[in-house]
Formats: C-alpha cells, structure tokens, sequence
C-alpha cells in the first residue's frame, strides 16, 4: 500500500505513545489581536472597550476564550500536528475557561497523549486523544479540553486490538 | 439593588426558559474566509491549498472545524448573547464535526436552550445550557456543541431551588 507523499516522512499512529507530552511554544496576546477576533467572532464589550471590560466581571480587556482556543491549537499545529500525518479534527470534549487570558498575557503550556485508539471501520485511521493545559506566564492554567484527532498509520494490516468509531 | 446599566433592557436570567429555541443567521463561507482563518490558526493543506485538499479526507477545501465553531458563536452573539445580559462564556462540551463545510457552503441552524440553573457561590449569577445544532444549505448536520453561559440575575434575591456551580 502506497504511503500518501504528503504525509510519508511524518511520525504515523505506530510513531505515538500514551504519555507523550508536547511542550507548545508560547504567544503573547496584544490589544490590536483581541479587539481583530472579537470584532469577527465574540463582539462583547469586554473584548471591544478598555472602559467597558474594566466594569466586567473580568475587571480588563480580555481575549475570547474561543481566541484562546484557536492560539492553542496554533501552537499544536505549530509543535506537533504538523509534524504528524494527521488527517483532521473529530471534535473536542471537556473545553474549560478557568481564567482570563487578559491583554498582555502570554499563553503556552503542554499537551498530552492520553489515548491512542485504531478505527474499526477504517482500518488506515487511528484516534490521537490529546488533553490540552494551557498556562498564563504565571503557571496558572487558563484553558483545559480534550482534543480528538485522526492520523494515518503506517501500515494498516497491523491487526486492531483495541478499536473505536 | 441597582442594575447593570449596559445590561438593564436586555433579557435576564428570569426571563429565559428551557425549550427555547433561537434561530441563527445564515454566513456563506468564502474561499478568502477559510484561507484567512487557517493561515492565522489550522495552517493544514487542505485548508490552504485547493489541490491538496481534493487529495485529502475532505475530497476539496474546506472550512477550518474551529472556523466552523467561531462563526457559530458569532451568529448566537448576533441572535441571541447580544440580548441577554451575559456575563461571559465558561466552557463547553462535546463539539462534534460531523461533515465539512465546503468552499461555499452556506451555515445556520438553532441553538436550544437545554438547561437554566443558578449559581450556588454567586446568587446573581445563573448558568444558560445552549445546544447547538449547526446545518448546511442542504439541512445536513455540521456541527453540533453544547455551550454554558454566564447570565445576570434581574432579581439575585430569588430563592435558589436547584443550584450548579
């Protein structure tokens, strides 16, 4: 069976381990990037007017947390899916916003391989469980989710043992 | 106790009911807006690149699943969040992917609401349960998520009966 060009020099689903961490690098969120998502995704006062968030619950300028969310999986692209013959996001569990990313903050922090799984009905696919913990500069975590995502394996004759979907 | 003056004439906590259904707007995805996202947050080929799309799972370009996501919470703010006195997003649940959308493709669909409780720690505080059921122009199914919300109270002196948090 041909290997996909695009994808042959990756690490395939025999190439992971549960338990294998990723450290992320790390982006500092500005004005002018929190004020660009919320206009487009999350128009709410306190991502909008300095003035506004300071009367928030969130007492400043703060990022979406969907913002938040869309920089971290950035800096997994960035550190580990790129690196990897994925084949695209299922879809995530468990997101928690557990503070705000305010103006200023930098984000980064680890993502771990909590669960490897082969598809039953695809025998070419397997299932990458990765938990995200997103920390501030300050080690605080702001943002924790459960990401499942699709990678090829190398050799799809390897037999299933245990399988999903 | 005085009121929020943003939030004031905007519906609280008290005037929500489970069962309600609010019906979202409608955005056609461009090839310019899926380019734009993915470049900034999903930099994956077939998000980027028409022909390695055709050549990936997807079978052509596609939106980004996090594109998909924050284009969905930008029709509920439009429709909905902007006319509740929300206090902020706390995190969701079980976003599922369930089809691409397609260069253009044309989203819309319902957000429910599933569950209303007040906050035991903050009695001004309740917590909205919104579902989302995301549809292309053919009523297919693309997405679907559930999202908790923070609401004011109009009244925090309510008796707490079922509380959350």
């Amino acid at each position: 069976m041909p290997n996909n060009p695009v994808t042959a020099d990756r690490r395939h689903f025999e190439d992971l381990a549960v338990g294998e961490v990723i450290a992320l690098g790390r982006i500092t969120v500005t004005k002018e990037m929190i004020f660009t998502f919320a206009r487009e995704f999350d128009p709410f006062p306190f991502h909008l007017d300095e003035r506004a968030a300071k009367a928030s619950l969130l007492g400043g300028l703060a990022a979406s947390g969907w913002q938040t969310a869309g920089l971290s999986l950035r800096m997994l692209a960035d550190a580990f899916l790129t690196t990897i013959a994925s084949m695209g996001g299922l879809g995530f569990s468990d997101l928690k916003w557990k503070r705000p990313v305010m103006v200023g903050d930098s984000i980064g922090g680890t993502v771990t391989i909590s669960a490897l799984r082969r598809s039953r009905g695809h025998p070419e696919r397997g299932i990458v469980t990765l938990d995200f913990d997103i920390r501030n500069q300050r080690a605080e975590p702001v943002m924790s989710m459960r990401l499942a995502n699709l990678i090829e394996l190398r050799d799809p004759t390897l037999p299933i043992t245990e399988a999903a979907e």
